[in-house]
């Protein structure tokens, strides 16, 4: 019999619950591997639409195979005129993550391929998934701020496309690759709690529509993708460079953590944090205000020295550390930093959808149903009596 | 060390994850019991308000306190206009609990404690889903078929004024009554999937809209929510008492299943299923037309008896069984029969999410973060090397 954690109320840290052969995380050695690539690999090489390839059907593409993808993603990137109507009816300050949320079954109202329960039909209807949620949160954006969605460009890559659809300008070409690197950074990171989350409702064998809503719902909490909005908030809150010290000791003595640092999953620093770190310099850079990414890097140096000073132990950054300054200089709204990492994770998401209905070699679960340990003693050891209500 | 079972791929079969004071399935004795009540008591004497309030304030409460609680619920069940207005928009052939599962964050958008992480914030907005569910399924219902939606009337109890707003007719007494008491039945099963799905959202510090759209997702699938539908589609295929043997054989030969006939977690009758068995009967009998019922008593005979026969063990009927015969008795139409489980189920979802979010006593885990094992031999024990895409 091999050693037994314990399960009980940890949130299934370190239970392995199934196996994949969509990614590794390797935290010991700081590797994150989508179906047997490096992550920094594919971020100096491939775009998302490459990646989201390999993600869904296993292997790179080859040119025409490509071709083909992305001529069907763009075909697919449009939203049904009555969910643009419905994105219209719904209040101004409504959370963009709840509009995505709601946006995922109204689209699959649509979808003809809904009720067909075949692997073809699951992976059609992950391709309009994959173009169409950077479609959505463009067009939310445009329509809380009273102006009208822009048409998606059929001359633009995915990355580039989302923002011109935001703001309405081609952007250039640094702002698009950067974008598409950040996507391909965050397409996938094995069963995390909104990838948990769609696995979760897929294995009912409920269609990939409904399993996507339950991980955007999952990603919308503070404790998973809310993180790198809370790591800008912070960077808006130290203000300056300078105040960066006091900030770290303020926080470490109130017993409080510093967004960005620390990661249940690395003991190392995240693989992707730095690749971000430097597309973050450059385009600050670009613009000439550095402001964010110098509190960043001083953040960094200054919150790691402090921390193993204190417990003498090191400690990381991971991905949202730097990822909210880039996206800052991207002009992307803070509140939409969650929602962006939502446009990339849809493909990592589909993928695992997909292996949780058809995965072929190993033998998977009809449907997730833990048990629970009954701790109710309402009436010692024994069920309570049913008393009347006039005699309580 | 204790015994370990295998956890992969098993879907966290018999893996005790969390403890609770919700509920506890005691399979072994077909006992349910919701906080301390037996649900048969509760069933028998207790209205869906009344269990609602249990589950969510942890005791049956005096009459006072039902009042208020009811009297909060009535405030709540109409929808915003806006949500009416969406619903208009959509699809006629969209699928009901699609419809649900759009409507849930749609809700959110109009709710002025989403952004509270109090607890007292999250039992308000369960109080508002506990009303709005079944007025946005009989709302649905309308809508799909060319009617305005009727009103909810402030003078029926919740379970009768859902078939009022669904037909627009005042149900009598013993309809009202017996969908109460299937509501009352179907609230609360532990960690089943889609509580579990709930509670896994919920988890991220996720608000209850978000967490509750994922239950509706999971409860969606085909081996969850829509197993009473499919024991209705079976009836409907039977056709006739006197069919019910061949078909029982057709299915066992061919290695098939009798839906409704066996469950995952009692090892005896389900307790609920006779109590909804008597009341098909009740209704039937009423409107003399016994056909579902006699077909669905015989199969329950014949099909325990062949499966005796060929198997050397006992099977079971499910709570599914005979659920799906009241609710044709009842008016409600087949497509249904998921949201009205969606209905009742509300009540347990939000008192899971609470405990999830707000449990006093155990120490409860950040979110739910499990482990999977890569078996991705893309390139033997190996990474990959990236060929550039010429090159492939």
């Amino acid at each position: 019999m091999e050693e037994c954690k314990p399960v009980l109320n940890t949130g299934l840290r370190g239970v392995v619950i199934a196996d994949t052969r969509i990614c590794e995380v390797d935290g010991a050695n700081g590797r994150l591997i989508y179906r047997g690539y490096l992550v920094q690999d594919l971020a100096e090489n491939a775009s998302f639409e490459e990646v989201a390839y390999l993600l869904l059907y296993e292997k790179l593409p080859e040119n025409a195979e490509l071709e083909e993808f992305k001529r069907r993603l763009l075909a697919e990137r449009h939203l049904p005129p009555a969910v643009i109507e419905v994105l219209k009816n719904r209040p101004k300050d409504a959370l963009p993550m709840d509009i995505l949320q709601a946006a995922v079954p109204l689209l699959a109202h649509h979808d003809p391929d809904k009720k067909d329960q075949s692997r073809e039909a699951v992976l059609r209807m992950a391709v309009r998934l994959i173009a169409k949620f950077s479609t959505i949160v463009a067009a939310w954006d445009r329509i809380r701020n009273g102006k009208e969605p822009v048409e998606p460009s059929a001359d633009l890559d995915h990355a580039a496309n989302f923002l011109y659809m935001l703001s309405g300008k081609v952007p250039d070409e640094d702002m698009g690759r950067f974008l598409d690197k950040a996507l391909v950074l965050h397409a996938e990171h094995s069963f995390n709690a909104s990838t948990f989350a769609a696995r979760e409702v897929a294995s009912t064998r409920a269609h990939i529509y409904a399993a996507i809503t339950a991980a955007v719902g999952s990603l919308s909490g503070d404790l998973h993708g809310g993180a790198n909005t809370r790591v800008m908030e912070m960077l808006f809150k130290i203000g300056s460079v300078d105040k960066v010290r006091d900030y770290v000791n303020q926080e470490f003595d109130a017993g409080r953590v510093i967004f960005g640092l620390g990661h249940a999953v690395y003991d190392t620093d995240d693989p992707r944090a730095y690749i971000i770190a430097s597309m973050s310099k450059v385009l600050e850079e670009r613009i000439g205000k550095t402001k964010w990414y110098e509190i960043s890097a001083e953040l960094d140096k200054i919150g790691k020295e402090e921390f193993k000073k204190r417990k003498g132990r090191e400690i990381y950054v991971n991905v949202d550390f730097y990822s909210g300054s880039l996206y800052n200089s991207l002009g992307i709204p803070i509140d939409l930093f969650t929602p962006v990492f939502a446009i990339s994770r849809i493909a990592g998401w589909c993928a695992h959808v997909v292996e949780e209905q058809f995965a072929g070699a190993a033998p998977k679960p009809t449907l997730y149903r833990p048990e629970s340990e009954y701790i109710g003693d309402y009436c010692g050891p024994d069920v309570c009596e049913y008393t009347p209500i006039d005699e309580r």
